[in-house]
């Protein structure tokens, strides 16, 4: 998941939260009635009990957690754009082609490479010890002799965009801040903003260089990578995340008023042009091919961790909701596409590179989601969709409440990171919320590895997004909503 | 903690777990009678009474977790024979004299200095991705490019020596282990065993290398390092260990069955003849002042983390024991001694020195005790006395069960890593147990900092030492049971 698609989490988050004391929207989920619930009419009897049929086999074990378990083990780490990211693609294609899908495909795209170096950081006074950091993604290097520079400390974003213009000069920028867990995610949208736009307000007031308390909700070693982006008319300077103990250490140094001079050393470097792209695979329509249920996660992932809650997850949730699909022989009536979105992770690259190349069939999408915040089990739905459209959602709805689903918002368009520009252009939205409460613990981090996945969750996953898929690929409804921008 | 005292430790468990379940054992807690507890005779009323004041000074909020802030802030990692420990004693002394106690002093010794350099790892086939690991302490070097080589995979150390001579030539050896966090960390003792002496094993079958999994308990990116030694009669081989998720992978792969090649660079230098010391101080007794009640914990800490579970917490602790009583304006009639242990971690280099310094009055020493098992509650005291020390152990006992804890064996003399040669002398045993369930997932690690730490937990164990050292130092008994070796 990528900070650039925070309006989306942060929107749903607080709809959601403000829907869910609606007595009006609770009532939508009322199932004491006797008669057949509603929106049943948009997909048959038969349609219907495949759909549990679908969904109890993927509870009775799935085969999630053994996709996730390849992808990481055999790819491992896979940062866009590089040769890792291509293997990513290989392991993908080999994966889809052996297990029968139609339409195999990568859809490659190019984009401005950048890979990490060497980091080192260390306190130099007035209580010499190292530093745990790494460089956010996107950071010019340091000089090759690193940087070494007294520290002014800030508590937040804000008190530093209120440091008076020059007054960093020669120096670099601490900046901490309080985010905590929330089962949403919903604290990354507002805190997140210091690692995407710190370095360049930083450096609009002098400093040399900016180093963050880590966008991350642990207490390990662990500092937490992400995209950053420099405002062109302020000077590149390198910037990097400390782990939350090392913040807490800077901080604690810092309480005690004497000055603080540290030493970092950042080697990345941009490496031109490269190759990425999207992988896609398919289970053709019968009745309605050229119209599109389309799922997917993203294939690329910070260098650090090998991937497996983001977005390994994803990529293994959906893989093996499209397989149980066609393991099941049943072939749908729309065209059922898998996607495994390229550079997620550095600008949504794939997700944008494929609104450019199907804009001519985009209302042809009659529903698109991504599975990209985790591997914790789907709680909730939501969703902005017209009333024909809800008809088919609430029917899904249905279908996966026994997995401990409710619907939540139903004026939220999100759908995953990479559908930001799809949803920006007006496709309907839906999606499955997953429990996030950890998931700002290991993102983005070097922890961000297989033993953190319970295989459970994914099956639970899986059930809700084959119901997702075959309801929508069958229902009678095939406009869900489309807006004109 | 170290490898080398795992004999008392294991010997700790096993008894301590078998006198449980005796019938026998449970009777002497029992305090239902009607007359005052056993071994009351042995300290006055007054004694007692200010004892209990003393533990519950503690208990209303004691500083010992600002000590081991102070510590771990203004000192940090603090590796056996460098300048940070020497920072660590001049942090100790200073802390010790600004207290006011008496004799502050540092007794120094000679050691042989080893520190860490760069580390890298990664596999190179047959997936390609970088490992997380660490040199085991007093690893050699690997050469300045690095080991390359196929890895040959063990279950266990003993797996490993029963490969056949020559069977590694020309290989690394990975040993994994399944290591289980316990409350009294029992698995240590038999799984460190890998640390300690498997590159000699490994060597002697022909590997030019030694990869363990770490010997720990967490599943985070996290190595944990640790003291290994050479047999002089095998080739010295370079020697790391990986973290339990980088374990995990080399095993995930070595199970499809395809050759692996890994890649790791070491550079660990041995430093010469290097300084290290003890550092005492003390509150002189009123009417014995040659007899000792001596407390601590050991000054230095792996370089990887901050050293606040080992040992910062019992230095913290046994500091602000002896700070009570000193700050109560009461004097014991006996001399109570603090004693923070230099390299602890390296060999017991303090515990050893300490016993050759004090040959001729080791006898003096009436009770000692050492907390360097982390910061969490205690709940257990073990004990190796006479008839005699019994009665005064007995007391200790019924004042600190209020705070949670119960008596346990009574033959086990461990009293601590750093006293294993006081031990080894015929001194007799007292221990605190402490609940180390959680102490081997950060043991060792960069990830042993501050924040792990819960100061309500320091408390409680300033509590119980408080109680020791009160009720030790004004008893009437000043033989607990030294035995003749």
């Amino acid at each position: 998941m990528n900070v650039l698609s925070l309006q989306w989490l942060s929107r749903s988050l607080g709809l959601s939260i403000a829907i869910g004391l609606m007595p009006a929207a609770l009532a939508q989920t009322d199932n004491l009635s006797l008669t057949p619930a509603a929106g049943g009419g948009v997909v048959t009897a038969k349609v219907r009990a495949q759909a549990v049929d679908l969904r109890d086999q993927a509870l009775a074990g799935s085969k999630a957690f053994d996709w996730v378990e390849s992808l990481t083990t055999e790819v491992g780490p896979r940062l866009a754009g590089t040769a890792a990211e291509a293997r990513a693609r290989d392991w993908a294609v080999d994966t889809l082609t052996t297990l029968g899908f139609e339409n195999v495909r990568v859809e490659p795209f190019t984009m401005d490479g950048w890979e990490r170096g060497l980091e080192r950081g260390a306190i130099l006074q007035p209580f010499p010890q190292p530093l745990t950091l790494t460089a956010l993604g996107g950071s010019v290097a340091t000089k090759e002799a690193g940087l070494s520079a007294q520290v002014q400390v800030f508590e937040s974003l804000t008190a530093l965009k209120r440091a008076p213009e020059g007054s960093l000069t020669g120096k670099i920028a601490y900046v901490g801040h309080a985010m905590r867990a929330t089962q949403t995610g919903s604290h990354y949208g507002y805190f997140g903003a210091l690692r995407r736009v710190g370095a360049s307000i930083a450096a609009s007031k002098g400093a040399l260089g900016l180093l963050i308390r880590s966008i991350g909700t642990d207490s390990h070693r662990m500092p937490h990578t992400g995209s950053m982006r420099y405002d062109d008319a302020q000077p590149k300077i390198p910037a990097a995340a400390l782990s939350n103990p090392d913040a807490d250490q800077i901080e604690r140094i810092a309480s005690r008023g004497q000055p603080i001079e540290i030493h970092m050393t950042l080697t990345p470097r941009f490496t031109g042009k490269v190759s990425s792209g999207n992988v896609i695979a398919e289970i053709v329509g019968t009745d309605y091919p050229e119209e599109i249920i389309m799922m997917g996660g993203h294939l690329d992932a910070w260098d650090l961790g090998t991937g497996a809650i983001d977005d390994g997850a994803g990529v293994a949730i959906t893989l093996e909701s499209a397989r149980l699909i066609k393991a099941s022989g049943l072939r749908p009536k729309r065209t059922i596409r898998l996607i495994f979105w390229g550079a997620e992770e550095v600008g949504l690259l794939g997700g944008y590179d494929y609104v450019r190349r199907y804009q001519a069939s985009l209302t042809q999408h009659v529903a698109a989601t991504e599975s990209d915040f985790g591997a914790g089990k789907i709680w909730q739905i939501t969703s902005r969709v017209s009333t024909e459209g809800k008809a088919v959602v609430d029917v899904i709805a249905e279908l996966v409440e026994p997995l401990g689903v409710a619907p939540g918002a139903t004026d939220v368009a999100a759908a995953g990171p990479d559908l930001t520009p799809m949803i920006a252009a007006g496709m309907p939205g839906f999606r499955f919320v997953q429990d996030g409460s950890d998931y700002f613990d290991l993102h983005h981090t070097a922890d961000d590895t297989l033993d953190k996945i319970e295989p459970g969750n994914m099956d639970q996953n899986v059930a809700a997004y084959v119901v997702f898929a075959w309801i929508a690929a069958n229902a009678s409804v095939s406009d869900w909503g489309w807006q004109t921008p």
